[in-house]
């Protein structure tokens, strides 16, 4: 029988690069407004196709609680997307090789927010505690940019420390 | 004598209509991933001249106090630029009609990103409390697009309510 229980990794620049950016105050910076403020200048990797451009949506996700059971993922052939917390609350971030390949749940630190790049496969925006408010950007534009994949048995996500 | 005090006032999309963007979750949505989810879409008006391109970097900012004084205000000639606060403490964002003008002081609400219009004169990036992080979105490339004016005397911001 298939191990089916995901339990969720820090999320780091390194693990995450496969997937996309982790956007967080950490490494190379400028200072800026006379030394009162860190610029970690360009952190991203934006990508739209020519009908499109990049835009900032508000997103408001209800709290999930473990064990998290899914068995959707998608993603965005036009575009990257980016997630910025509007809190400082951790949030689990899925995502997946492929379509069908076994996902891996990635929690962050309270202080990071990730830019799926153009393609990537993962799961729904899943904040852990109120207000599950997000700033998010991600292409704007007419044309579909949004394919699903539902897997054939669910997935479950543990709480870190819940399975060893 | 001019009155060089400034008393901070709510921000809102009417009162901050003509410097920039309100980002909240707060008017027409739609729903996504099967209802878990409200998406407020596409809030800020993005621009760059053609040689730039819009990105994401990080901010970390040192706090400040009441009364905050300042005397400089700058601004971006080439590209909007939006801050995304990623906890939840109310910042300052002090903006100015012109250079010379008096400026205005508002205090967001928790739950507030903004975006300046290009070219809108604004002070430095002002949060009140630890850690003063924030994901901004603004014009990545080469050219001058730093504009910067010192008052006469300087503006002190008290907090709401200690005026009246």
């Amino acid at each position: 029988m298939t191990d089916t229980i995901l339990s969720p990794i820090p999320l780091t620049p390194q693990d995450f690069a496969p997937y996309g950016d982790v956007l967080a105050a950490e490494g190379d910076h400028v200072m800026i407004n006379e030394g009162w403020c860190k610029r970690f200048h360009d952190r991203a990797r934006l990508e739209t196709d020519d009908a499109g451009r990049a835009g900032i949506s508000i997103f408001h996700a209800q709290p999930r609680h473990f064990p998290y059971r899914f068995d959707l993922i998608e993603r965005h052939p036009l575009g990257s997307q980016a997630f910025l917390p509007m809190t400082q609350h951790p949030f689990l971030v899925i995502v997946a090789a492929e379509a069908g390949a076994r996902p891996v749940a990635f929690l962050t630190n309270g202080r990071q927010g990730i830019n799926l790049h153009r393609g990537t496969w993962h799961g729904v925006l899943t904040p852990l505690a109120e207000p599950g408010l997000f700033a998010v950007v991600d292409r704007i534009g007419t044309g579909v940019n949004l394919e699903e994949y539902r897997y054939a048995q669910p997935w479950t996500v543990v709480d870190q420390g819940a399975r060893s």
